[in-house]
């Protein structure tokens, strides 16, 4: 059921480092990259045709979070200017996996590595979401950005 | 080299969900999660007495980040009460594994589980930080945090 | 109309200055100071009686931000624990406003000074906020807090 | 001693309005926008050619903060294109006033309006920050921002 592949489509947002995103070392405080991929994966699912508050207000669904994870190889430092590269990497009939590489601009490394594993979810009664399967459009939709590897 | 074992201490932090914890959904955002794991590692290491800012200034090391990850089993909402409790899960020379249960204060549900891979950094020369060895004495007050269960 | 006085109630709400709290040189940053006023102020209203999900949830109103200020006296620092108190220092048919101090509970010097003129504010409609007048029951609830000076 | 005029110079940062800026509301946590002026502050200082990392690394000052301020005149949402314009305001031997304009793109409504007051400090101890008087040089940068207005 799940679809693994070279994602043909890849979302780029460019960013800079700011003074508030330091700890007391002068690198970044690590949940503020967290803030930063929440932020790719909406614009990630705009970009591709699936806003996440049109979902929410006319589908009563929402890509909610199961499990993020984060590996950081180097440390982001002030007015640094970077790239941040969101790709889908997994997909089923529930969720997907959306993996974000943060690259310095300035030489080219890669100095972050995250993903998450997001689920779709009935938000009709907010109090209560549910697991839903993804509905069949929006499934087809993120199925296009997965290039068959079999 | 690697100690596992069942964690003797545990450190526990009581907090409550604020609204600027919140997302539109009404559930907590969740790069909230880890700024709260964050600052109960640094509790941690205080309350068994190897607080980070002495380890820095004194010794010039300091229990940076290597990986994080995290998984959201329930959702967590406004002005609940939930307990943060952290314990030692895994230790080598140089570094270590924090694992982080959040668990709802009202019905004991455990929400959200987190781990922190930390590695000791030479922090001597702040633009260049280096994988450091655990000093001995620190390495020992972390061991003992470790029952053998060989 | 305006209703000045000497607040007869102050919360109090008891932190700790976290890593995640400081900037590159090592004292707070300061838009985090903003969000522990917010987070007084929802603890406030609880505390008196007229919490903030309540009156949104079943009367429809909240109490949103018109314009803050704040005055910094002297820097927050790592692990400092301090104190939060919050009171009512104006009220008018419309909206009120909140005094906050933090005070460093080692020395009780005041660090900080801060204020947040609230306006009462209609979300029948989300999208359309509007300016409402409060409702007499939460109105007068408010105006037991200030003693009169007159 | 007080310089006031009509600033010359406009820094102009675009920015996008994101799902991890809003409260439960759906509209901007107000702190998110103090977070914000404190980045176009620091843009601000490199445009015009004094970049704090510098003044701090090479001279030992910094502009920190004596009092900041916001008034909020409608609320922000999702995903919406904002601009903010920062200019000096005012400007003396000891400190200077940003004041930041957040307009809406679409339809160029001003939605919140923030002053910093910043005063220069000497972080020579970074544990005992004292004010000091602006660098001459740094000074006359300024001065050439604000028009004479007399």
């Amino acid at each position: 059921m799940d679809k693994k592949g070279i994602a043909m489509f890849e979302n780029v947002m460019e960013k800079r480092i700011m003074w508030g995103d330091l700890d007391a070392l002068g690198i970044v405080f690590y949940p503020r990259y967290y803030e930063w991929f929440d932020a790719c994966a909406h614009q990630f699912f705009e970009v591709i045709g699936i806003p996440q508050d049109r979902l929410w207000k006319d589908h009563n669904i929402i890509f909610g979070l199961a499990e993020t994870r984060c590996r950081y190889l180097s440390a982001g430092r002030y007015h640094e200017r970077v790239k941040i590269l969101t790709r889908l990497q997994n997909l089923n009939k529930k969720g997907l996996t959306l993996e974000h590489h943060i690259v310095r601009s300035e030489d080219g490394q890669c100095i972050v590595v995250g993903t998450e594993n997001r689920i779709c979810m009935d938000t009709k009664n907010p109090l209560e979401l549910k697991v839903a399967t993804i509905p069949e459009m929006v499934y087809q939709a993120l199925q296009k950005l997965l290039a068959d590897n079999s």
